[in-house]
């Protein structure tokens, strides 16, 4: 029974990482749309969440059976819960490739437009989600605060997207349905760099079975108070 | 035993709907800085957050608990797990309240703006909040699918907020970013809906054992493409 029960968590741990790298494949063409004003990649992003989707509703599934099954405590009780949030997170983040997509198809239509930061903004929320996945597969905590710590750079660098576009926005009308699109993407990078810090913190609780969320606020707001402060300064 | 459980279960209803509670206040208030121009609202969503995201602790350490000791299983499973997921939800609210609190302060200091659909949003994704908790202690289903209709009512209203704040920034540059405010707080509760409906779908789940997740789409994508094609017919 334990053996069976040690089989079916691989398998689980299997299942996510397994959606978490359609996800990571979303991210990475859906801002190919964007950057390489390449509108054939949409089919592949939209065909990717319906796999993904429904990796979200069998991962629930058996994590719930997993439960009355098998009625884990302590260590694998965590990995079961931590599978169960991750797995929220995940769907969450392909939902977030599909409105990049969707944006990018809107600006490829249109003249080219400034980007910001976010070329480097999709290498750090992607690094971060690889990373956050990794330290899930082996219950890394280094690894894991090592992701929550490169959420602030993303931060930083939506902010600096942000102040980069609404300034060139007031010098040219023309720019500002493209520019919203641009700063639309950076806040969905910024959201995806969110769930990876959400996903590190679970590996840490389920790891320690530490509790580390909301100690030192990871998710600073993202509210306007900031770019507006820069924007001021500039 | 048996009893006890149903009392702890009691229990941690009361805690889910204490939460929400809150974040239903943290909501009015946030917008009560932005409609009413009154800056002093802050401080309250701020000490609110910190008791939701107590809460928040709070009830996965209880639903963790209750697994690992009673080893529930159907119903008492789906009530947990759906505990766990609406606990994150609301969490998450809370969150979208704050930015749009600081946000508000923001546009205290500038000049009026236009406030688009706004109030009407708030009308709506409170009323969502509220009646998905309801139907949470209710386990009522009726209820549940009526909010998760009522979401498609808030994506217009954010789409029409969103052409018409746009329109408003390409004629007046000095607009733009109040403009951008009032936008990025339309997405906030827009957002704000959309948790209402993930805690309607896990209403559903916990009383039919039934998955409707992502059976029709329930969150159409928040991209650019629909605004455009609006704002090309206007």
């Amino acid at each position: 029974m334990k053996r069976h029960f040690d089989a079916d968590l691989d398998d689980l741990r299997g299942s996510l990482l397994r959606m978490g790298g359609l996800c990571e494949e979303m991210v990475q063409s859906a801002v190919k749309v964007v950057i390489e004003r390449d509108e054939s990649r949409l089919a592949a992003v939209q065909e990717w969440e319906r796999q993904v989707n429904a990796l979200h509703i069998e991962i629930d599934d058996v994590c719930l059976r997993l439960i009355a099954l098998h009625q884990p405590a302590a260590g694998d009780l965590r990995l079961i819960a931590a599978a169960i949030k991750i797995n929220s997170d995940l769907e969450r983040v392909g939902d977030q490739a599909v409105n990049i997509a969707e944006t990018g198809v809107y600006l490829c239509k249109e003249p080219k437009i400034k980007l910001g930061d976010i070329p480097r903004m999709v290498q750090v929320a992607v690094g971060m989600l690889k990373d956050s996945l990794d330290a899930f597969a082996r219950g890394n905590v280094d690894l894991a605060r090592e992701v929550i710590k490169r959420d602030d750079e993303e931060d930083r660098l939506k902010s600096q997207t942000f102040n980069e576009l609404v300034y060139l926005m007031q010098s040219d009308a023309s720019a500002i349905q493209r520019g919203m699109g641009i700063i639309l993407i950076a806040r969905n990078l910024e959201r995806i760099a969110d769930h990876a810090t959400n996903i590190a913190e679970d590996v840490i609780f389920m790891v320690l079975g530490k509790d580390i969320r909301h100690s030192a606020d990871p998710h600073p707001a993202s509210g306007m108070e900031g770019a507006d402060a820069k924007l001021k300064e500039g």
